[in-house]
């Protein structure tokens, strides 16, 4: 098992092309799945959370699995730095939580479509993380990978339950989909609070950038399932399938409906957003965000030519603080890093 | 006396070179002249403001006038419109207090370093306005000019209190000299304030990019003198370029002593500016300003290389709402001019 140097790796989703580019930036499907005979992981003692982290390490180095998923390897947390740790967060890899703590694993694919985290809430966490809308292809990825890797472990399941969860809103199927989309025209036209609160009334939930109990930040917005259980897998993402393409339906109206004056703003701002990435000299992580924001929607509405989706998904996990350090090679204060992620947008966008 | 067309034209001060053009923007003079035998302005009758301008009129248009000063011609104020006046505004060619009358004239010459009030407070306003460092040359042009126009009109005189005018400030001399000065790098440090508390002891004034009551813009300070009596000519210009001369210095000092920090974030704020000049869609008067300020400071520091000091003037000229729709050659609405502004800008920056 060669490990790759996810520091300086591209996930798959940063390469950012796909179906309806334009406003998903990515599709996500989580399985929550346990082991039978053993206790969720927050009951585990030493030797019984390394048991797990066996099985798993066990199931998923077969050249069986390795000729249907490619070349996969485990990094235990403790033998993590703080920014390695980070820098999964960042990439999205990981959960925040999973990041706090030492005992646990986290498994990668080359291209990291493919993470498992090992004991963060329950004993595996799998999720498949693609570029545009691509859900469908997601589920079908995921679906294989459960299989696979059922046909080596003994999962916790119920008739009547369905897969056993640590926390109950996971019973069932354990499923989670997301999609993240970018909605600038709905939030300029003010219309997405109206438009959100009638998704949890469909069973779907709405967050950040970086998932539960995020902020939205620079109009990305999150939506997942808030259901898990009574509904078939097939129905899970079929729903969510329909309702964010109605939403994709309505991003695409408001940016056509947009009145002159509107126009005149979206184009101002995201002009100024791409003047200032292309010449400043100190950016916060934040600040940057926010403003690949508007130069993405430069790009959708075609103000913006010479930069394309990829340099956006790219660009927005390379100007966090951990993945900057990491390439970098060395922990960096925040001016450093300021400096540096400006120097990095400004690079990235004269290409 | 054919008239040159001043909406379109550009004005002396605005070619911006210069001795000391990274500091100083221009250099003016004002001599407050009355004419014997006649009331003030404000207390002539029509036919009296009449003969103020007639004789003022009759000694620009001899030929000997000319032979040494260019050609000259004189505009009634209410042969101008409301925009044509505020386009004189904004070249710093009559005060605002004079573009509101409907009485009074005003005298041009070519390339406007030579401008001429007629009944503004005074009878005659005689202004010299040069880009630059060059209070000397301004000095010697104005006497020049008062001395060919002595030979024709009587002043009022007084062996005692000089030059008579129709507010106290101004008798003796009255002389006004002053210099507009770009201190960013003093601003910056924070010693502006104790500076300017010093210069007003020395008897000299403050103000800002539009004189007498404006407010200080984008770092643009406007030193002058505020003793016109008790001293000479010589002495009032000797002591404000001195003077001038301090703050030049202390000015370089501090951009030479900004500290690293400070460095970065005027580097950052100056490449900033140009980003967003040179790509924004909409610019307000106010915002342009500020950014151009921030922008020649790039250029001081030499960190923007590709622009100079001449389209600097060139454009705090361009962007003013009235000479930028005299040059449209139609009245706009606010939002439109902030587009046209954006336009001239991006245009003027590629270049």
């Amino acid at each position: 098992m060669a490990k790759h140097d996810f520091k300086n790796s591209k996930s798959k989703w940063m390469e950012g092309l796909g179906p309806q580019d334009d406003i998903v930036l990515t599709s996500r499907i989580r399985l929550a799945r346990n082991l039978q005979n053993l206790p969720f992981p927050h009951l585990l003692d030493e030797a019984k959370e390394k048991e797990v982290v066996q099985l798993v390490s066990q199931a998923i180095t077969t050249r069986q699995f390795s000729d249907q998923f490619g070349e996969t390897a485990v990094w235990q947390l403790e033998e993590l730095s703080p920014l390695e740790k980070q820098i999964l967060v960042e990439k999205h890899l990981i959960s925040p939580d999973f990041a706090e703590r030492s005992k646990g694993a986290v498994v990668l694919n080359r291209d990291e479509s493919i993470s498992i985290m090992i004991n963060e809430e329950d004993h595996l966490r799998i999720q498949i993380l693609l570029p545009a809308f691509q859900l469908g292809a997601a589920w079908e990825l995921a679906n294989k990978l459960d299989d696979a890797l059922e046909e080596k472990l003994d999962f916790a399941f119920n008739e009547n339950r369905g897969y056993l969860t640590a926390c109950p809103t996971n019973l069932g199927t354990g499923l989670r989909a997301s999609v993240m989309l970018h909605l600038p025209a709905l939030v300029m036209a003010r219309q997405e609070k109206v438009i959100f609160n009638s998704l949890t009334k469909l069973g779907l939930t709405v967050r950040g950038f970086y998932g539960e109990g995020s902020d939205v930040q620079s109009n990305l917005y999150q939506i997942s399932n808030q259901i898990t259980l009574g509904l078939t897998e097939n129905e899970i993402i079929n729903n969510l399938v329909a309702v964010a393409q109605q939403l994709i339906d309505r991003e695409k109206a408001a940016r056509n409906l947009l009145n002159e004056e509107l126009t005149y703003r979206m184009e101002d701002q995201a002009l100024r957003a791409y003047g200032i990435l292309s010449n400043a000299r100190i950016l916060s992580s934040e600040e940057a965000l926010n403003l690949l924001s508007d130069l993405r929607l430069g790009i959708d509405l075609k103000i913006v030519n010479d930069v394309d989706y990829r340099v956006f998904n790219e660009l927005i996990a390379l100007i966090q603080p951990g993945i900057l350090q990491g390439r970098a090679g060395k922990e960096m204060t925040a001016r450093d890093r300021d400096l540096k992620r400006a120097e990095i947008i400004k690079e990235k966008l004269k290409v």
